[in-house]
């Protein structure tokens, strides 16, 4: 059971016009280290407190190292104020060590209804969707298992598709919400989708680029997850998230490494 | 007829360990303003020239400002050199003033056949290809129209099919074989995908992050090019670019933004 919200692991205070901390959770990890959209999201809020403009629409980070949970810093540099948007650069540091590096655009998020858009599937949820996400034994080291709500529309233990496709409700602890900046969170939150095609070890992110579309409606989202590309001991992944109300409210990629096959 | 190579229009000289000049072609423009996925290109090629590894994998760019033609300046910036990859900050200035944004990592493509891959259709060309991309007066002021051969797969002055997705054989100059570098340009090659759904003014990259997924064989690339999501003033865009090999060689994602309907 949870004992964090997502707010809380992410906040950030303010030590100078451009300096910030935070204290990144334990529980918030896999294999110990705090998962990569998480550490997109921190960066965010930091970006959110200096930008003109309240609202991330496109976040891209590099992942230099990987942290260990604890106090980290955030460093950000407002790069252009224009009237529509702010872009800046920001990074996390451990002790002064460079872990993640991010640029990002915020601007703001408007409430009317998409003018067009193609037909990826929201994922429906039959009766399976009422299951927590499968056995501990599956996903051992997984200590964010135990804060997040993740529900799959199939039982995962049953396999691989071989699809390379994840379909999953995902809510944050207490059912908080979603904001734009855990939507960076959103879109890295499932398990590799790879875990469709064949068993690997760990997937570590090398980049995630994440659009926000929509400010979300209150509730769980549904998430699609999709495997692309692997090869080279690369995969490429998408990650479609839509709100309680339906609408597309973000869209993720990644490239991450990975020992298959 | 193009009176440039991708080559020469894309070369750095290098001023000191982490600077570079480049001279943007006034004939690779759109509307008078250099194409998006050629500065990333040139920002890239410096990266090249100071990395520990040869290959860019992963490149994502915030564009702050759409620079003139003509002289400019590139920095780089190591953030991590390590055993499989070397990751770097880079960025494009004109007259001091920060254009381009990007971030990239780089390592070593190798040659293994895809593990596994999903079945986005390579786009198959029948006569029409033999056919230029259409009239001048549909795309005005487009001078890069005059150094790629853009061969679409149907008429574009048909009109839209409202499936918001352009197939084309996309070559450089001369027939120049691409390279990684040169494929940051060709997944920003294309005309926006959304005037296959509706016509609209200029559709200015906001970001754009490209995967380099394997070294490309030469001759020209086939290119699928597809818009998502219409809303808010925002479009994304996904591309894929096959070899002529039939190796699906890269992909990107952008966000730019759009005043439609």
């Amino acid at each position: 059971m949870s004992t964090t919200t997502f707010a809380a692991v992410s906040a950030v205070k303010q030590r100078s016009d451009t300096e910030f901390s935070v204290d990144l959770s334990p529980a918030w990890t896999i294999g110990g280290r705090p998962n990569g959209g998480y550490l997109l999201a921190a960066v965010a809020r930091a970006a959110t407190v200096v930008s003109g403009h309240p609202d991330v629409l496109a976040a891209s980070a590099h992942y230099l190292r990987s942290p260990e949970p604890g106090p980290a810093e955030i460093e950000v540099e407002v790069l252009r104020t224009g009237r529509t948007a702010t872009q800046l650069r920001g990074r996390l540091l451990k002790d002064g060590v460079p872990q993640v590096e991010a640029l990002l655009t915020l601007g703001v998020l408007g409430a009317a209804e998409p003018f067009w858009q193609d037909g990826v599937p929201r994922p429906e949820f039959g009766a399976f969707a009422d299951e927590p996400w499968g056995d501990a034994e599956l996903t051992p080291g997984i200590a964010i298992r135990d804060e997040i709500d993740v529900r799959f529309d199939r039982p995962i233990a049953d396999g691989p598709s071989g699809r390379g496709e994840l379909r999953a409700l995902l809510a944050l602890p207490g059912d908080e919400p979603f904001d734009p900046v855990s939507l960076l969170f959103a879109v890295d939150a499932l398990p590799p989708a790879t875990f469709d095609i064949a068993p690997s070890g760990w997937v570590p992110t090398l980049e995630l680029t994440a659009y926000v579309r929509a400010r979300p409606a209150p509730g769980p989202v549904r998430v699609l997850h999709r495997a692309h590309l692997i090869g080279d001991g690369r995969v490429d992944e998408s990650c479609h998230v839509w709100d309680s109300a339906g609408t597309l409210v973000a869209q993720g990629t990644q490239l991450a490494g990975i020992r298959i096959g």
